[in-house]
């Protein structure tokens, strides 16, 4: 038997060799092993307390038994108000997270707050395809528009009047002050638009079940965002609102993914003619002013900076393809130190596969070389259920074409020299958790591939894609959803991811080692506190 | 761009080599190719005709888009009115499957049958916790019981009778005939016990959404139809609809797990007397019979024979676990040509791991030894949505217990060592797809796991599990959850798939040889059947 239980240790130390935590695992510290425990405990306490509520078990089926359908890493958009309620998540609030990988910038600012920037905005209008009734309501979307002097007029009416003509732009302040009583008045206009602008669980896990159906909503959310984010005035507070509540979440640095797609977005005057690289330009204010902010708080520790990746969608031709790349090319040239990289994005199951696209972009990399900069790879590829298709055949061209990281790589752990060269090349895979469960490609967390990426070696950063439609602000919420459904991951594991995320950023060697070594403090504070705060739990 | 096409073909190959139909993919005959083509396009029209339906696309987005919410490879329940209805599902239902692994035998036979069966059984009584009302009926299950003469009445009353005594015994015709007309008379009757012994999908999908709640449903099925399938009369003619319903779906060979926790089965005359040689010495009358039956009837190379593998299930102690195996040992030696192997079955997620067991194993092992015969084991292991859980840690044990096959393995694909070693020790996994689903492992195929296991290069063979419970009679519906999931996988796969169910059997090489043999004669007819019944589907 004591033979038995040698060979059965050694074998499992086997199969887990390859995971980025197995190293550490076998040289804990002491205040590793004592937050790692306290950690343990309270997962497993709530497991039972907080996840385990049904009257029936296999010995004892109740057939009318009501209890919700509650689990450690359930559906996201149903758990939430419980999540926040955790001890668990509370104390991963406070954990210091390393960098922010993918995250796509206009959907990161909670949709209220959107909204009420874009209401302190004159230029702001509002239209619907037709008059807005209670029966129309639910089937009619907003659209919005920043609108120059002379197109805008004094005497429109209300949404929800029956004078509304078809498509007549409002302004948005007013629109929202008219709108009928019987529809809710300004708050009912406010759920209208919100509900417009984020994917709730009756959608998710209901109405729209499958991949293809929550997609059509997830996209119709950024055409609806996108003339309110793509104007300056609301840009600017948008971009600020996103790196306050990152770092307010424990996160260091952030590479945002912005879409480039429309080539001007629209100034104060409502003039569609504000070019990219003013968008830069904005981009650097707000993060010099969030720095300085910073330094005065005596918090300058907390966050180092945030680049920008240069993506534009997967429905351009590869013609209109060249045009970008040079864009981006010329935008690097200008500020190298705030282009992380490029990458292609949408949906992968209906748009263009990155082989439509290999002409243009093999072009890309000789142009940089000739110009003499660099501009990595960041592809998504593989965010699909399919196995063998055009979206999962993605993660081949991204390799090939020598992507720096992976965006999603869902399907990955289908491909095994796929994920044995992420780990001989230093791949890394962004995983967005809680993006994957409400865009359908997983129903919960435990169902979710991750273990199988981490236990074959490949590394991941955990990120949180869309936080502003799904709810998932920071990534918190991410780390959490990873947590409940794993007994291997613990906290020390969420740490390597933590150190991981920061070692596939595309700052430069000593940029990260600074970046590390802030991170390897805050870390060891974090353990300290952890351990000083909760270790009651471990009392019997 | 030659070159990068060249290197993304090589890539690909490599990627896949290790998937059991690489090598007949490279070599395939024009009638397989043919074949193939044919399914290919009848699946590709399919995945458009009936299951793409949705009014909404990512670019137009419909919000009351009320279609329904259907994709190949749905949720089973939901899906299987529509999946008898297509072309591939009819193809598939042709198919010779090979060898059937994995299926409990108490959960094989349409529950409707298995009333009808009971019903013709004079000992076959029914009772229920109290009066069953139109408020009551939904939380009451019913309860069935062979009885002895000297325990049956003449006199007992309706189970809807407001004189109806707690718990009290009524003959199974008379509470079927006496059913009160209000809750539909014997029709209201038959629903109210199918519905106890199958899983619906407002069960699956609704109410009991969790791993938890279905299994509690499960269990409770096997318990209340476990009185009925164990009385002689129905055991016998049960045994014949299950063999006779697989060969009719084109499976040759049957290996069936046979819970014998219980010592006893009741028998004509209602006594709990007949022991588990009885059990055996039936299956083998019936098994005769059936074979000549098919030999009358020219049909003989349809069906090679079928063998029971020895459960009992993880609740007994260790201690009592010692009294199975040596019943176990002693029926191998009565019917060595009959007991196919050893396994432990029930729910691993709150069962006793196998770890618990060792000793007695282990003991078992060489008292194989010592008496001169040969009993593989052939566990169930990760069943289980766990990550480093007992459950999960299972696969560790039925590994280095030198299991023969892994009944389930759903988590298997988390072990790099442990995958590699079924392939080293030429270990299949018997992969139970729509059990998976309904048991919600998973929540529709193109989230199983499957692919992530072949594009390894694990062997698997397809299996049922509880086809009475989840209405996957056969393997055709399982084959075809499959195939619709999967691009990569086709019929060709499929083929390597029922190969390998005969190849993992616990046939020796002869028998196998000769099974094969004619399996690859009736494949063949089948491919020419395809090409010339469907070809026209290649006509543009």
């Amino acid at each position: 038997m004591e033979h038995y239980l040698e060979r059965r240790s050694q074998l499992i130390l086997e199969d887990r060799v390859q995971r980025v935590d197995a190293l550490r695992l076998q040289n804990l510290t002491e205040l590793e092993k004592g937050a790692d425990e306290v950690v343990r405990k309270i997962r497993a306490d709530e497991a039972k307390t907080v996840w385990g509520v049904s009257s029936s078990s296999i010995f004892d089926y109740v057939p009318d038994d009501m209890s919700p359908n509650v689990f450690p890493g359930m559906a996201f958009l149903t758990a939430r108000d419980v999540v926040v309620n955790t001890k668990l998540f509370q104390i991963l609030t406070k954990m210091p997270k390393g960098a922010l990988l993918h995250v796509h910038l206009d959907a990161t600012v909670n949709a209220h707050v959107l909204l009420k920037l874009a209401l302190a905005e004159p230029a702001v209008h509002v239209r619907a395809s037709s008059r807005v009734t209670a029966e129309s309501l639910k089937g009619t979307l907003p659209e919005f528009q920043a609108l120059p002097l002379n197109e805008r007029t004094s005497d429109s009416t209300s949404l929800t009047d029956e004078n509304y003509i078809r498509s007549e732009w409002v302004p948005l302040y007013k629109a929202r002050e008219t709108f009928s009583a019987e529809l809710g008045g300004p708050q009912g206009f406010d759920r209208w638009v919100v509900n417009a602008l984020t994917i709730n669980p009756s959608e998710a896990y209901g109405t729209l079940d499958t991949t293809a159906k929550i997609w059509a909503k997830f996209s119709s959310v950024f055409r609806i965002a996108h003339p309110l984010i793509y104007h300056t005035p609301i840009w600017e507070e948008y971009i600020r609102q996103f790196l306050l509540s990152s770092i307010a979440d424990g996160i260091s640095y952030v590479e945002a993914r912005v879409n480039f797609l429309a080539k001007h977005m629209t100034g104060p005057d409502g003039l569609e003619n504000v070019p990219h690289r003013e968008w830069f330009v904005i981009y650097e204010r707000v993060l010099d002013e969030v720095r300085s902010q910073l330094v005065k708080e005596g918090r300058a520790d907390q966050f180092v900076g945030s680049r920008i990746i240069y993506t534009t969608i997967r429905f351009v031709t590869p013609e209109e393809l060249e045009w970008y790349l040079e864009d981006c090319l010329a935008l690097k040239q200008e500020f190298p130190h705030l282009l992380a990289g490029f990458d292609l994005v949408g949906h992968e199951d209906s748009l263009r596969p990155l082989i439509d696209y290999i002409k243009p972009l093999l072009r890309f990399v000789g142009r940089q070389k000739e110009v003499g900069v660099e501009i990595p790879f960041l592809f998504h590829a593989g965010e699909t259920l399919g196995d063998g298709n055009a979206p999962d055949n993605n993660l081949y061209d991204a390799l090939l074409l020598g992507t720096k990281r992976i965006g999603h790589g869902f399907s990955l752990v289908k491909h095994p020299r796929l994920m044995e060269l992420c780990k001989e090349k230093g791949v890394a895979v962004e995983v967005c958790p809680i993006s994957n469960e409400i865009l359908r490609l997983t129903s919960s967390m435990p169902m979710h591939p991750l273990p199988v990426l981490v236990n074959h070696g490949v590394h991941v950063a955990l990120c949180s894609d869309d936080p502003a439609i799904f709810g998932n602000m920071g990534l918190s919420f991410d780390f959490f959803q990873v947590l409940v459904a794993s007994e291997v991951t613990g906290l020390i594991t969420a740490g390597e991811f933590a150190r991981d995320s920061i070692k596939h950023s595309t700052l430069n060697e000593e940029e990260q080692a600074a970046v590390l070594a802030l991170w390897e403090s805050r870390w060891t504070k974090y353990l300290q506190w952890i351990v000083e705060e909760f270790s009651s739990a471990l009392q019997p």
